[in-house]
């Protein structure tokens, strides 16, 4: 028996690493442990804890990381702390292995800590390429990580070509496309949705047309305030029924979160539902009913390639990600986010892509983990 | 004028970086900050700052962030209430431009606070290869970097070939070959040696043949104290005058200080003068005269290519520096290094190589910082 | 010259020194250094950085201790890493004396940080005594500090049968009281505040009657979200025009907010404006036309007293402070509290009482300070 | 089963639990936990790790909190790490009650993580009196305490005179005066003693007569170099056979240490062995045949008063101090000392005193926790 431990550290990651937890608590060689960190843990920004008990998951450690600001030195102290307490945790519990998920910035506390320590370390979604912060985070992590286990093709040539060894880079898809069939097995309906979840705003028929938008901060650009008015003008034009995401913590996101308080104060004379989350498998059923996901969240390049949902991406936050067909991208820019929208209303959806996976990462992930762990 | 801030992290730092501080603090075009952070500051552990005292270069800041315990948690925790202090520092002075150096665990706290700070980060000797965690710790710095200062041209071509953006990669030779020339102005004698520095055991005459040894700890190999014993046995049987110096600190320092100690107090029957460490120039004029140089420091890679020093180098820390003819390589057995010792006892010195820079990186170096600056 | 440091760690702090801190910036004789930390940053809690300004106070520098949790682990946590922050700062300093300010729990970091580096520090408001662990901090700082500087006579007497040095304690007055007669000197009407400061529900029409409530987490009692309800059906009993203020941040703030984020979002068939925070010249004006000050806030015991305003006091919070004519205290219980309110408001305001000072602190412990620093 | 968690900062406090300890082991009422922290773990100033193998008492949490540094802002960061991790390891571990030893800076981080996480506190040594920063360390944590559980009647006394609760202070002894008769059992013999312990120096015949010196940093007071020299010079004086004690970790102990060094470089001309520490046990057995003991340790107070001793106490660091009639007080002087130790040495022991306890105190403590928890 093995101990395989998982550190999680926002709502994002639980979606991309969920399907191997299931299959890593059922295999009775494995000891799971699972430890929440940072953002993951926070009620404002999403915390996972509640998902987690749904799937019957248990959480072994807690590491309450987050500072309270957003002064420039946020990020850094929240990663600071978190990889004091990670080491105590580590030390007393001696896992045999250490996962890590992408590319946040307080990740790359776990992969020093995992890594200082000579526990061996396996990385989740190296390789991709977006253009702020994250791709700094995400290669020093790459290279602080013994393991890759990539989600699509481009990033094994990626990390190839930059000279991580090419037996140690494994494209096993992402387990977030997992969850999207697992999810449309069942519908989502308005009562569930307004009565399960905290929201404000108006109400949107679930039934009839509406549209998503999800935006968040780019961590290297100032103006975030600015960057959001233009969407909302554009949302404002339209006069959909919209589902509007609250932003993830990260600096710049007050701006944000100014712009939407400001636009929900005003009043909108159509229907504007303000969400701070959903649980991952109705968070996907949401979109996959929705006639346009709008904005910058990954969700839109990858989640939204496997279900063929027509997306307008805003900005540079996804720059460099690959991408299916599905994919309109555009500037900050009131009018052209305005017609590109209008445009994939126009569409149908897209046909099905695979580039992020199958659908079976979950399984394949953990059959490559039993192996790296001579089980 | 533009604030330059330099993180110094440890002796060894120091001499990679001298002649740039000298140069930076001559112009006036730049308002030059030097930070002292970790093993730099405490004394048992070679503190430098008596050298920049004697060199007359003003300490802006001091971050006492090393803990007293070789427990494994010790790199992750020096580490992060590092990164903590310095986000704090940074916040207060807010430097343009800040540079980190070489490949210590506590220097990435540099880089991670420099780049969610979003302030410019160079990174002085990128792109080199050794045989341990600080490989990890050195390329994950490379990719929190924007400018990446190398010492030779196989770094240049490793950071190309890692996709690193090439018009940000500079070879501008290693500053600590500029101290070559100015130490060897001068000679070092027994009385002046004995003198100023801090000493054990029996005294060496300087004017006859010596060695010098110097062993780290490398850790992320768990024997040091049999290595260290491997190396003792070879030198007892040798019988030459000898200088050893003590450790690093690291995680496996212990083992080594250990049989350092078990060693001195047997009162060998030839004379072994221990030291903990001397002034840059001192320690040059010191190597500069001895017969052969054993163990596993950079110095012997770098420094001594430029001097043409025969040098003995013991196991796998250096194992893929680029090295010069200089060198012998052996593993961690007694035998090897006995007769690589006395091979290199039979040879004069090499020719000088200037694979690692020709004496004049400081200037390069600070043209290179104000081009970025635009100054 | 000498360097005088003030630690400010919360908006209730900052009413109990400004008139200190006015009085100490215009002495040339003094180097004032405003240092804030903690909840006194942070939006969400009330920040007074933007009260600072307004009385053009400088600070110096800035301490992000909060974390963003609730967890029981969040005291402990602010506190510990608000002292490390500290005592680099005091470090670079270099503080002839510092101040700190009655009881919260992250004002025990101020006073072990100046003890333990050896600088004098000023003790304000200790010797009082309140219903929960609040007492055990204040007693603990004292035991801390060197100088006591009481606001009232029984405080004193407390302090001195604790076996406090008498001669260290003296009872000035509370600078809030100062405040009082500044503040009134202007009336606050309905459109500057509406204009102003941020606020939900509806609004109260300050030329007629109204009442105030402001009731904080007690946080050695666990049921604060019971607590809140007792209070809000009382007062929806009452169907007063009400000005309602949000909790400080403390364990148990959760179960305050969603009382009445439960409370607001049921609207209530009477007016009642939540509040954040006033400014503290604002917030005094509005207390001082108020028919009733209804909760568990200290301003309750204090600053009422010298107004002459009626009270009415729940729970265990207020328990053992010294308290004028002015106030009714009553337990968690709806009807009691209902008819405290109904007997309050057919009160005529009571007699100033000058049992927390007479207005002159400020002057008095500046002057004070003056001589402990031989000026 | 209730759980009794009580954390160790530093080997002197290891003597003052120690029979708690093995008392609370046996009970099958009580899951005894150990914490070791700070000092007790580190091995240059005694750590205690093999000293609870031996007594075979297992430790169920390290946290490694000491800073590696002499730096003014020491124990402040010490103090600060430590509250952070314990505060971890209470929200883990859960427990019913937890014991805080003396007056060490490190212990106040015990008193404030297990006050502010509302779990009761007993304070094992509160009400005592010395004449430095232990003082404010002591009676600040008193009043975060919730049982004082104190060594003697004077402690009693001054604990209720400074107002603390008399039904939560209980006389109960010092443990540490439990060990002396256990210790005499055996005789401690030269050849066990240099064989077990690390040393340096001359050895001293046991069996003959000899003097024993502790002396360490006064941490408010700036000269410890200076002071250490006038008992160095003392007892070069007398040229006694001397056991002489390395200082505890401090601010101030480098001048403590950098003096013995020089005197230990110096080769005196009669015996003299410096020792770093001894198992409790072992160090009882060494005074209690010693002729005199020398300097400022609380031993030559309290374990010697039941001991009848002879002692000759320096300075201000025990000076408030209960004591017996077997302790000459000196102060920093040179002559002063010496003939103080002349008079002591023409000394036969004096009576046996039960001021600190009559052997029986662990047995007595670890009944009243019982009582405190119900069971």
């Amino acid at each position: 028996m093995k101990k395989v431990t998982v550190v999680i550290t926002a709502r994002a990651s639980y979606s991309r690493i969920k399907t191997v937890l299931l299959h890593l608590r059922k295999n009775v060689l494995i000891d799971l442990e699972i430890v929440l960190k940072a953002s993951a843990l926070v009620e404002n920004y999403g915390s996972i804890l509640k998902y987690l008990e749904d799937d019957n998951l248990k959480v072994s450690y807690k590491i309450y990381s987050l500072f309270n600001t957003q002064d420039i030195s946020f990020q850094v102290k929240t990663t600071g702390i978190g990889m004091i307490e990670l080491s105590n945790y580590f030390r007393s519990s001696e896992p045999d292995i250490v996962i890590t998920i992408a590319d946040r910035f307080e990740t790359i506390a776990t992969a020093i800590a995992a890594s200082y320590m000579n526990i061996p370390l396996i990385h989740i979604q190296g390789g991709e390429d977006t253009g702020n912060i994250d791709n700094k985070v995400r290669n020093s992590i790459t290279f602080l990580s013994d393991h890759h286990f990539v989600s699509n093709k481009e990033a094994k040539t990626k990390l190839t070509s930059m000279q991580v060894q090419s037996d140690t880079i494994f494209n096993l898809g992402c387990p977030s496309i997992d969850l999207i069939d697992i999810a449309n097995k069942k519908e989502i309906n308005s009562e569930f949705l307004y009565d399960s979840y905290s929201w404000s705003g108006e109400k949107v028929d679930l039934d009839k047309d509406y549209i998503v938008v999800m935006q968040h901060a780019v961590t290297n650009e100032n103006n975030s305030r600015g960057q959001i008015e233009k969407t909302i003008k554009a949302v404002k034009k339209l006069k959909k029924p919209t589902f509007w995401f609250w932003p993830n913590v990260d600096t710049g996101t007050d701006g944000i979160s100014k712009g939407l308080r400001f636009f929900s104060n005003s009043k909108p004379d159509f229907p504007v539902t303000f969400l701070k989350s959903l649980g991952p498998q109705d968070f996907l059923r949401l979109i996959s009913k929705s006639k346009v996901l709008i904005g910058n969240s990954s969700v839109g390049i990858r989640e939204s390639s496997y279900i063929g949902l027509p997306v307008v991406n805003i900005g540079s936050r996804q720059e460099k990600r690959v991408r299916s067909e599905n994919v309109i991208d555009v500037d900050y820019n009131c009018d052209e986010i305005y017609s590109a929208i209008k445009k994939q209303l126009n569409n149908e959806y897209y046909e099905k892509s695979t580039i992020y996976g199958s659908g079976k990462s979950g399984d394949k992930i953990v059959k490559q983990i039993l192996k790296i762990l001579g089980l």
